[in-house]
């Protein structure tokens, strides 16, 4: 690349899978990606810019003429083109789709219509029909006369439509292929397939991939009319970035943070969680406040108040991962939110019971006072109830007022374990040694 | 089932898919289940089991006779019944692998001797080969003509193998279809086949599938000999799982932990996270009892140090889980470890100038002193530099020494934000008020 030799760079690049051009790119410092993709001109494959972070691909995408990106997404499948285009400033993905042939940008269009999330910007709306009243050896004939160029990539079964393009069934290819030449495709077809609505969440498309085991689903309008397919690939990053999602929610990350973000976005995006959080640990400091008295006649107390809390808040934590799990999984419903509360709340007394005593014990030696060991261990198992009780209840209450339980329940759960470690330590003190 | 009315329960539970009749089973009460299984008999489909929690699926194998789990077994393909077999006891599994015909005895156990989380483990063993010399149309006709039992329940490619079942390449069946009848299949195969080694961990087989979108692959030995096909509803399950290990370890929970555990097993199996925890509480705690003196003095110290620690604790949890993340999916390795650790240290500190202004001003007007504010406000700059450090480097140390950066992060990281946040709070007003 810094000897500016295009045809060198086309060889070397051209010849890798569009995973590890892509990786590649990602591997360049950031004024060599946009060189190499201009340096490679028409032989650089756009399919190459799905695989990659975000804003890497809006950057080079931006810094390439439109008519350039418009040549590269004619070639790509149509869910493909949509990744590419649907985070791009409303401005410049016109000017692309303005580039583009009539017939496909209307296309395009449509799909990029379809509200984020939804099915429609998953799918491809290129797919195999045939009439229920075709046999197996018409089908496959016809096919081996269709122009490459009106077939998918690569596809996996062949939609069996009425006149009205509504969907009748589905013949899967290995189907197709050990069927006899003369049965007809209504007699192998499953007409009970699963299919999605188009405007369904994607959520909801990974789950039934899951839950069904499959590999392509047809995709339906309202009015039960074949519209596009959506195949597992496109369902397997769903649920990677669902699982990532989940994942630096409890974190305290936002979603969309990705490594190639600048230090000031960064810091940006997660001061509000610290913010929030700044907020409780204020509010859990004041109750200590209310106790100053106490803390001042008592300094062991100061010492040992942030062991009580600091249990609380990690068993409280253990809870809720479950939990906030369980309802993504939809294992938690209602049919069974009473016996998993319950559940929880025994695990808390056990755990609670068991450092209590862990607790007590060494508090009493180490400060030379049994009481005081008494008064942390009646603190510890408090604390590990409400931790257990805070840590089940918040994330089902959060998910019932439709607020994402990953992203909020961490910062009220440890809320309450701070606030009732805090008092449930320094009440029973001052109450047991009269400090008041 | 109450009503012990076996066909009819036949008939209602008998024409649901696998993963609803799955579901029905989890829903239904612990002693109902067995019963459920035993009225439907022969018409039972054990592939259901494959979709269910561990221990509900090794509990109702273990409440039947072995002869009628070999019958159930036989009918699935491999990879279910590998499923069902390897987490029972050797003398169960011996005792159900005897009572099956040699012929599925031996192929079995063939591939219950891989090692666990092996590609082997994954892998159907019925699939469909052909030599390189076939045509496209000859190929087609002897599939049509094989014996159904012969053929794999599913299937997306030919295998294109030598005399020596060396694999050659694949044929798509899409490909298969839209090829002319004379087309010779080694004219077709795509020959640079991405196979996978048997002894291959599933985590690879896993980002394998996903970074090159494949729908199968082949899995060869040592010999690239073909020995099985490895299709993605079972990689989509290992994602599933590897995301689930993932939030469940930085929870504080075991990866292996489900909602129908016990109270007793689930209070067992999180007692080791809480009791790590406990003892890092304890050294932050013996820290503040380095500075009993000052505390004693000032004990506005002792309710302001918890927010201190707290922020820190939370700013590292954040650059935490975007290690962990980041590493367990290799976007963070040795290429690009400088530049990363250096973001995350420099968000640290905009993060920590900002907190530590904000903090310092409340603080200082809560208790009326504006020296208190400056301390708490160096303190808080200086913890949240050292939470970033801790959260990127940990991860990657523990990772160096093959430890999991997911399961033993959190412990360690908690305790540097502790131990600093504490020590520079008390260690600076120590010396600003004079306190030592």
């Amino acid at each position: 690349i810094e000897a500016n030799d295009g045809p060198r760079v086309t060889v070397l690049a051209g010849a890798l899978h569009e995973a590890d051009l892509g990786a590649l790119i990602v591997a360049l410092e950031p004024e060599e990606r946009l060189r190499l993709v201009r340096l490679m001109g028409t032989h650089f494959d756009f399919a190459a810019l799905t695989e990659i972070d975000d804003n890497i691909r809006d950057e080079i995408l931006e810094g390439l003429p439109a008519r350039e990106v418009a040549e590269g997404v004619r070639d790509l499948e149509n869910d493909d083109a949509v990744t590419l285009l649907e985070d791009l400033e409303p401005e410049e993905q016109a000017e692309i789709l303005d580039a583009l042939s009539p017939v496909d940008r209307a296309q395009l269009q449509r799909s990029l219509d379809y509200p984020d999330h939804s099915a429609g910007r998953l799918m491809q709306t290129t797919f195999v029909t045939a009439p229920p009243y075709w046999t197996a050896g018409q089908a496959i004939d016809v096919m081996r006369d269709t122009d490459e160029a009106d077939l998918p990539d690569s596809f996996y079964e062949v939609f069996i439509v009425d006149p009205g393009h509504r969907l009748l069934g589905t013949v899967f290819l290995d189907t197709l292929l050990r069927s006899k030449s003369r049965a007809l495709l209504e007699d192998i077809m499953s007409a009970d397939r699963r299919r999605v609505e188009v405007t369904e969440d994607r959520e909801e498309v990974a789950r039934l991939f899951q839950r069904y085991n499959l590999v392509s689903a047809p995709v339906v309008d309202e009015g039960d009319r074949l519209v596009g397919v959506i195949t597992i690939d496109d369902v397997v990053d769903v649920i990677q970035e669902e699982a990532d999602a989940n994942l630096k929610a409890l974190g305290g990350v936002s979603e969309s943070e990705e490594l190639s973000d600048t230090v000031f976005w960064t810091a940006k995006s997660r001061f509000v969680w610290l913010l929030v959080n700044l907020l409780t640990a204020f509010i859990a400091s004041s109750v200590l406040g209310l106790f100053e008295g106490s803390l001042q006649k008592m300094v062991a107390l100061a010492v040992l108040a942030p062991i009580v809390a600091s249990q609380g808040g990690n068993a409280a934590t253990q809870t809720m991962t479950v939990a906030v799990r369980a309802l993504a999984t939809r294992e938690l419903s209602r049919a069974n939110a009473a016996r998993i509360i319950l559940r929880e709340v025994l695990v808390g007394a056990v755990n609670g019971v068991g450092f209590g005593i862990l607790t007590g014990v060494i508090a009493g030696y180490w400060f030379g006072s049994p009481s005081l060991g008494v008064v942390i261990a009646l603190a510890m198992v408090t604390n590990l109830v409400a931790g257990a009780l805070g840590g089940i209840l918040i994330p089902q209450i959060l998910a019932k007022f439709h607020i994402d339980p990953a992203v909020a329940s961490g910062a009220f759960v440890t809320t309450v374990t701070d606030v009732v470690g805090f008092t449930a330590f320094l009440g029973f003190a001052t109450v047991w040694f009269r400090l008041g």
